[in-house]
């Protein structure tokens, strides 16, 4: 389910305390700047630490089997390959000397489920880490908690002594992957896996069908992945060996098989299931299609049960997704049998007999004792209150779905598709403060789900649009509601984001595979500068841009630039430091020279580059507008430094400049740090009017200009 | 098989001319500069271009089948990923307009094999593109050198028109990748044949069983895999899968079961076949180790026969490596009852015995259809003249072998663990000029192999061990003996590797990865530029500098660093240019001065990344000696640039800073660019004597200086 349009609150929150809980304790709290991400529901740090040295032991007590064993065997791997110390593998037996006790008591649900108890307790004393959890999922949570936990300094690596109580706040906290529009190879979707269970995120939805592809092996119906996927879809192999692992990290896999729109990838070798003739080819465009399956017919209820059954034993989890979005009906209405069907059931519109055939999925499902999710749409008054509502329209939708007494997950908010910065997403809660939910309504509240629709990702880019984004969700979902300081959130994502890649996450490193492939060379600098105050367009402008089909190679510059640009926070913090400094504009101003000199100097180095690259011709633009806007900072730079009045039409100069570089660019990239240099050019160009007026009167004003009143 | 020593042929090569073939042609051939590794074997540019639009289309003629439409369809892929343009993934059904006409005459056979047919012709004119080859690997091999023909310019893509005759020089081109003594997914493995079939390498040579771990699935004696592998083997699933794969790519896969030494993982779970007692665990140290097969009990050969038909059915290759090297025998010197048997027999020695075993062997091979290969030890006078000898040795070892009729393969000179630089490898040929073989012996020499032994390569580094190195080594082996230009292959080397990161090749991403890890930030530039200047070093010595097991992390700053640094080569190159221009020494005098002061300056901010990370400690006296060198550096260039006297002393301290630079590392790491610096700070201090000389002569000196005499 795609969103077409999105408002977010446009909340940027400001640095709050950290939350130390200050309960009765014998020894002295600290206050410690901790990177745990998600911050846990309650931490308590003391002075002290536990050094980590090459003697390190794990010992365990209670319960243990093979998933604990081979969770532990992950963690310790990936402990040494952080501090380089090589640890004796065997487990220690004697769990008083043991660095680390680990202490299991059952072996929880082998396939998880909503139920699950994920908690765990973790107690870092000067002599011994303890991990203490009711459930083999509760271990792989505090697992992740105790890797992040790891500090040094020049002494060494050591954990801080602290005392930890940690559940999840939402029990449904998810990731989808759209394999349909692209398909992504088994080993990405199992180090998302791992970067998922790194963030304790637990449901993976995997979105098995779309019009572009039909992606799972169907041994009752094998013409719908042979016709329907051009040989790019998951074996049942394959899919169990996904599952098991998903399982092994305390990951549900939550199939979706998108009915009854988003089906032409089904119709391709089974047309009878349509509800116009045929013949139908895979759908290589994006958008919203007609095809359609016919809800008329029993025989395509017969074709369902047999491949919903299979499907049912082949996925385990109580759920499944049936999709149900975006059919706008257009088969239906010029189908004459389907609307004497209607007429003759007394069925009013599409929108009534997309209810009649979710009945009659339900049923089927039932049958195959599943419970059925599905999008907003199928939220229709004859729906069983056992069906769970997965929201793309909103808060409000899913608080009137509870009001109902439907279960529900968010997604509206965390559409990671969508290229909006890490802070739009983490500012949105599934239940938030203001909400009007009865404590009972509040707990049909479930959770959420990132969703990463895979228009313009491919297993190059792909984990680059999902992280480190996703983790800033994985923490709204998982920790208190309290739980929103932005600037810390990034501080932590920062760091985060560096230990993902030792699950073999990409997002850092294939930046440069594009941009040397792009440019033919290893001295990518500029290329590199240039990606890196550059994003690519938000919701679904890319395709306007820059047309497209799923047959479109994902190796531009685009796909080399990422959300959120950090340049251009940091460039943003820059001015507004700078600003703030009036009358004397000394704060940051050296930085911000080096940046704006790069950004000029980078210019004729990228023609050279685009020159001899004709992949690159799309950067032209961005080239020179870089390269201008470097040129236009350092004079409004210059002024504000030295107080002097820019000549009579500079300003109209600049904002040509800053006008240019805003125009829609074929490349679908754009200049997020737009604002701050709109920001440096006024003030600059108010330097005359500022003079009449005090220090304190100037402070105000630039400060006005580097923070625009909200609208 | 390790070599313990080699020596190498100190060949620097200097720059020839291209071989471009002057056949009678009716339009006039031109000179161009091309990037093509390995070079064909007659290969015209004649002027012209074919331009490479979106209106790209393929069209074939005579024989088709599913591996040569996937293979179209993946260069084209590629084509897209480095172009941007979307094409019509439908072939042409109209030869003539079609941009590439790909002509393939004949299946070839679908399990490759060494009489298998690798040429093709291409031809490009300004009209059309034409492949023809006689079988599908012929045209897998031409559609490689048609992704590497595709050239640009401010006007586009395009092909230059010419005309390539293409065929190997030897037959067999193989990579060795040993999975034992650390195991590689098999995505690790497929992204490597990806590669090897970009470089037109035919065999991959899979090393399976080692000490330190037995990592093929045996349903005959499970108990091999089970307790010999810590759980990281290949099912025969996964073994089909790569082995399709392979063949897809026109690559034969050649198993290794070394017997009867380095064999402690078959023990483990079958102390049975030893010829002492046991019980055995799987080894964790590297080096040679005395567990051996006992060669002397019926049973140890009813147990290879199941097990060897069992992965003669598994494996389709001809031939069958039984390893055979580093058996030193002394378990066999300590039991009785083999001793017994030996004297029973009148075997007289351990090698004589192990010629027994061999016999043994071969007979089961035999049985099993499967021509026998074994390292140079098996080369006793017994042996049949249907088996291959893989030689460690070195090309008189092979020649040996071939007087006496043996087939070889050759692997000295190709061993790329030991971290030689690419020239080391390049200057090696199996069949080198002065050889004194007849035409008739020299078919014998079937060509070689590049081992990759995996002490000290995991999944995340071994791509760099493995490239761009392993490029020139193919190059060799495909392209004539007379293609020999070291700075011309550095020059294609460099493109090539950038190539090679689109099959997800690894060698130039995960540098940054580990440097990420270690810092725990991303600001890395000064790890980086440490990393971009040091070697790991050379032969073994890293396991003794670097103490480790197969259980010790890969993830350290020698982990990072990579054969060959190009820094140092470019290094090397300016020094050697600022020498040749004495007395005036201006020529790279600023470049010089900036990479110098790039050193100097980086030690402080290595410091102050090592503070923080103990990880790094390892690397405190490398920044100490890199800004010690850049310092001393500078102050030489400044002597040189201004014509001064160096102090009394300062050759005294200079030569204490470089020998400091030059002691063995904890880190495992070395400079290859101290002998330049040496030079620079040699012809500084000579500066007195030189003044008497005349500018010639100061000339003859320094490059004297810069290029001291080979020993």
């Amino acid at each position: 389910m795609q969103i077409k349009r999105l408002v977010f609150r446009q909340l940027l929150l400001l640095l709050v305390v950290l939350p130390i809980a200050s309960t009765a304790q014998t020894a002295p709290t600290v206050r410690v700047q901790h990177n745990l991400m998600p911050v846990p529901s309650s931490v308590e740090f003391y002075s002290g630490r536990l050094p980590i040295k090459d003697s390190f032991k794990v010992a365990t007590k209670g319960h243990s089997d093979a998933r604990f064993l081979s969770a532990i065997d992950r963690a310790m791997k990936r402990l040494q390959g952080r501090t380089g110390f090589t640890f004796d593998p065997t487990l220690a037996t004697d769990t008083n000397t043991a660095t680390l006790l680990i202490q299991c008591e059952s072996p929880g649900q082998t396939i998880p489920s909503l139920s699950e108890d994920e908690s765990y307790r973790l107690e870092v004393t000067e002599r011994q880490a303890q991990l203490i959890a009711p459930t083999v999922v509760g271990v792989l949570r505090g697992l992740e908690t105790l890797l992040q936990l790891v500090t040094s300094d020049q002494a060494g690596y050591f954990w801080p002594v602290v005392k930890i109580h940690d559940q999840p706040r939402f029990r449904w906290r998810g990731l989808l992957i759209d394999i349909g529009r692209h398909y992504e190879p088994p080993d990405v979707l199992k180090r998302n896996l791992d970067g998922m269970a790194a963030m304790k995120l637990n449901v993976f939805h995997w979105h098995l069908t779309e019009d572009q592809g039909f992606r799972v092996e169907s041994k009752k119906f094998p013409r719908l992945h042979q016709m329907g996927s051009d040989g790019l879809f998951y074996t049942q192999d394959q899919v169990r060996d996904i599952i098991e692992y998903a399982a092994q990290r305390g990951i549900r896999v939550v199939p979706e098989f998108d009915i009854p729109g988003h089906s032409t990838s089904w119709l391709v070798g089974h047309p009878e299931l349509g509800s116009a003739p045929g013949p139908y080819t895979i759908e290589r465009r994006f958008g919203i299609f007609e095809p359609a399956l016919d809800p008329t017919r029993e025989e395509v209820y017969k074709f369902l049960e047999t491949f919903l059954s299979e499907m049912a034993s082949l996925f385990p989890d109580a759920y499944m997704h049936i999709g149900g979005d975006e059919n706008e009906g257009k088969q239906w209405d010029r189908n004459p049998r389907i609307q004497a069907f209607m007429k003759e059931k007394g069925i009013k519109d599409n929108h009534a007999l997309q209810a009649y055939f979710n009945q009659r999925l339900l049923k089927i499902l039932e049958k195959n004792k599943k419970k059925m999710i599905g999008w907003d749409e199928i939220l229709q008054p004859e729906l069983p209150k056992n069906a769970v509502i997965h929201s793309w329209r909103g808060t409000a939708a899913l608080a009137e779905a509870a009001r109902k007494g439907y279960d529900g997950i968010l997604s509206n908010g965390y559409y990671i598709d969508l290229i909006y910065p890490t802070w739009q997403h983490y500012v949105v809660d599934p239940l938030p403060a203001d909400s009007t939910l009865t404590a009972e309504e509040a707990k049909h509240i479930l959770g959420g789900e990132a969703t990463m629709w895979n228009e313009y990702v491919g297993p190059e880019t792909i984990d680059s649009r999902i992280w480190p984004r996703t983790a800033a969700i994985a923490e709204r979902l998982w920790s208190p509601r309290s739980i929103t300081d932005v600037d810390d959130m990034y501080r932590r994502l920062a760091l985060v984001s560096i230990q993902l890649e030792e699950l073999g996450l990409t997002h850092e490193r294939n930046v440069g595979v594009i941009l040397r492939r792009l440019a033919r060379t290893k001295d990518i600098q500029p290329l590199e500068l240039l990606a890196s105050v550059v994003e690519p367009v938000k919701e679904y402008r890319r395709g306007q841009q820059r047309p497209a089909t799923s047959l479109t190679p994902l190796s531009g510059l685009v796909d080399a630039a990422r959300p959120d640009s950090e340049a251009s926070r940091v460039f943003t913090r820059m001015v507004e430091g700078l600003l703030s400094d009036a009358p004397r504009f000394q704060l940051y101003s050296a930085d911000l020279r080096a940046t704006l000199t790069s950004w000029r100097d980078a210019e004729p180095a990228l023609n050279t580059l685009i020159d001899a690259s004709p992949a690159l011709r799309e950067a032209r633009d961005l080239a020179r507008d870089l390269g201008q806007m470097g040129l236009v900072g350092l004079e409004a730079l210059s002024y504000l430094n030295s107080g002097t009045t820019p000549p009579d039409g500079w300003l109209l100069k600049a904002t040509v400049i800053l006008a240019e570089a805003e125009k829609v660019k074929a490349s679908a990239l754009e200049f997020p740090m737009l604002p701050s240099m709109r920001n440096l050019v006024t003030a600059a160009a108010e330097l005359p009017q500022l003079k009449t007026m005090t220090p304190a009167e100037w402070k105000k004003r630039v400060i006005t200009i580097a923070n625009p009143p909200k609208k």
